[in-house]
């Protein structure tokens, strides 16, 4: 009952909110010059991907503050956040690599630093950020003050050429870990001296196409594209050495048609095991961490998955999927291993993000202009709010996870 | 090398930073009425016991910037932040709980609201405000904007009588957990509709004098003062029920005096093991938070452990002592667990507090009247900020944690 009136009385915001978030709402959007005086910990980017946009959001309040132009080419574009949670770095596609002022909506610096990149990450002082590029090859290191460029990386493999780099996440004790796609190597980047960085190669496997690091920093994963299975590097071991696990997982044997590879950021870590998208196969795949990365279960889901999101609490695994399921998102109740919800909520479901205590979850309809914001509990809407073909969302309090 | 070239520039920077702290920073401190605009994501609040203030400290920057005082007895105080990071409610020995604007450094609201109270909790939606009472023993809910009364929850047990009340903690799905000393239950709140809360009732065992909740929120245990062990409730559980584990966990067999008894809050998970403070002995003890709670491993320590603190990566354990060893801090190698660092950085080391991403740690030196920063890679010395007899340090990033 409780549920039932709180769900109604944030129904009847609802309607308001659409209209009310193309005025002028604050000190934002360019009402003033003057940054505004609120706490940025319930703030959000949304990616407007067509019109190289960004939204500032109020997770708070479900309200657009602000709108960003001039971002690039924001297809595939990724955030990361100040450690003081004030600044966003939008990475697009083109290189583009820029700072906004969340409480001016404001961009304070702008650099063109490759010619076709794929996101970036920030050290775990918040002092450095780091792009991964496609072309050319190689990470490149920035001061997050001024965007002034800290160090240049090409990423020349034992191929002797220039690899294109993928999957670069931020490690503990100012680290970072990035794979090489030719080349097939994972290098562990320590840049305690920024401008001197030092690089550990490792030979990965063939095709690394992205990677995740575990939430305690401690295990490097990278895809592989030309084999099975995924390389698995313990960054505790000393030296740090790869290991193949979760062999089949991979494009190697795949039986079905692939219509877009999984991300492997998109894979949930809940309860000491791996929820994540199977490759190709109508199925979320549960692996133990702890022991070896096996395959514990699968679940049958509604079509490919592509993103699956642990709610913070480990609980509830969400899943979306590649076309022409798109319009469909999964709950996956953790403990019973069983979907115990199917929603239709719109069309080109893109992207999810959860509050940082997990009580609503945020989502992209890219075909709708909307996103969308539904309670995790009685998994009924919020709020609804528009969006220009809306991709990713991101919130504030990433700035304190690692690989986020 | 990098290493010693950025702790030799912060090292020149720490000497400046007793004497700026004491100037007026920015427009907080008072300078100003209007707030400052600038990121709360890195803001902390370090309470000044004997003097009922609390210091707002930046830690990006290793800056105190400002005091706000008014704030009651501070003994035993707590702080929980609100989801925007923008308010800390302080609750005070004495009843006080108070609403502070970290952006302007005043009190916004204050209300004395219990003779005698031990801390609070904040709800996953951030809405609700939680205070738990020794006299009268109970629970009351605040509206977290306001701090106008919602709900008053004695702690009325199974004996009749009214209890004091140890152990709240915020759950996911807007419930609270908390414990009764005198009757030995365990109540679970559920707030949705915070005027009329909901209230399963557990018997616990003998005596809970303290609790938690595990960083999923999954596990609340509490510990027991008149027996050995603990009392575990699996949440997800449905219904939730008691279960003991730990056996000779608790006072009941100690053989030796106990000069303070630990914290349940300052245990530490980490790879799936629960590092905790033995009861009376030089030893941290570890326990498999996956089987039952079954003990794992015993480290030596220096004395008898008070908090036990987990870098947010899981890889160090800290941990400081009762007295006579209170100048006394250890660093714990979770993979090897082996102590690797024994610093005596000042006396009356009281509390801990990690940045976010774990690359520092801060401490308060009570009987030096100072809080010092530590690099957790090197275990050297960052900053050292002068503070008046300060007990517990708090950052903003705490609102994102259950429990916390």
């Amino acid at each position: 009952m409780a549920d039932r009136t709180i769900a109604a009385r944030r129904s009847s915001r609802r309607a308001l909110i659409p209209a009310l978030a193309l005025a002028c709402l604050s000190a934002l959007a360019g009402c003033s010059t003057a940054p505004a005086a609120r706490g940025t910990g319930d703030l959000g980017l949304i990616i407007e991907r067509a019109t190289g946009r960004a939204q500032i959001v109020d997770t708070t309040q479900h309200q657009r503050l602000a709108t960003v132009s001039g971002l690039g080419d924001l297809s595939h574009a990724s955030v990361v956040f100040s450690r003081d949670t004030r600044y966003a770095y939008v990475f697009g596609r083109d290189g583009g690599l820029t700072r906004i002022d969340l409480l001016s909506a404001r961009i304070t610096h702008r650099v063109v630093q490759a010619g076709n990149s794929i996101g970036g990450a920030i050290s775990q002082d918040g002092r450095i950020v780091a792009a991964q590029n496609y072309e050319p090859g190689g990470i490149r290191l920035f001061d997050a003050a001024t965007l002034k460029p800290l160090a240049d990386i090409p990423a020349i493999g034992a191929d002797g050429r220039r690899s294109k780099v993928v999957g670069l996440v931020d490690l503990p004790g100012q680290r970072f870990a990035a794979s090489l796609f030719e080349s097939g190597e994972i290098w562990l980047i320590d840049a305690s001296d920024p401008a001197h960085p030092k690089v550990d190669k490792l030979a990965a496997g063939k095709q690394p196409y992205d990677a995740l690091v575990t939430p305690d920093g401690r295990h490097y994963l990278a895809g592989l594209y030309g084999e099975d299975g995924l390389a698995r590097v313990d960054l505790w071991q000393d030296p740090p050495a790869v290991r193949k696990v979760m062999s089949g997982y991979g494009r190697g044997e795949t039986p079905l048609p692939v219509y877009k590879m999984p991300h492997l950021r998109g894979w949930a870590i809940a309860q000491g095991e791996a929820w994540l998208p199977a490759i190709g196969r109508h199925e979320v795949l549960v692996a133990d961490t702890r022991d070896g990365w096996k395959e514990n279960a699968r679940v049958a889901v509604a079509g490919q998955p592509v993103f699956v999101m642990a709610r913070p609490d480990g609980r509830q695994v969400w899943v979306n999927f590649a076309f022409p399921d798109n319009d469909t998102l999964q709950v996956i109740d953790t403990r019973s291993r069983r979907v115990v919800r199917t929603l239709k909520p719109c069309r080109g479901v893109l992207h999810m993000e959860f509050t940082p205590k997990g009580e609503e979850i945020w989502f992209s309809c890219r075909d709708d202009n909307r996103v969308e914001v539904y309670r995790t509990d009685t998994l009924t809407p919020v709020a609804s709010l528009p969006a220009d073909n809306p991709s990713g969302v991101f919130f504030t309090p990433r700035a304190y996870r690692f690989g986020m």
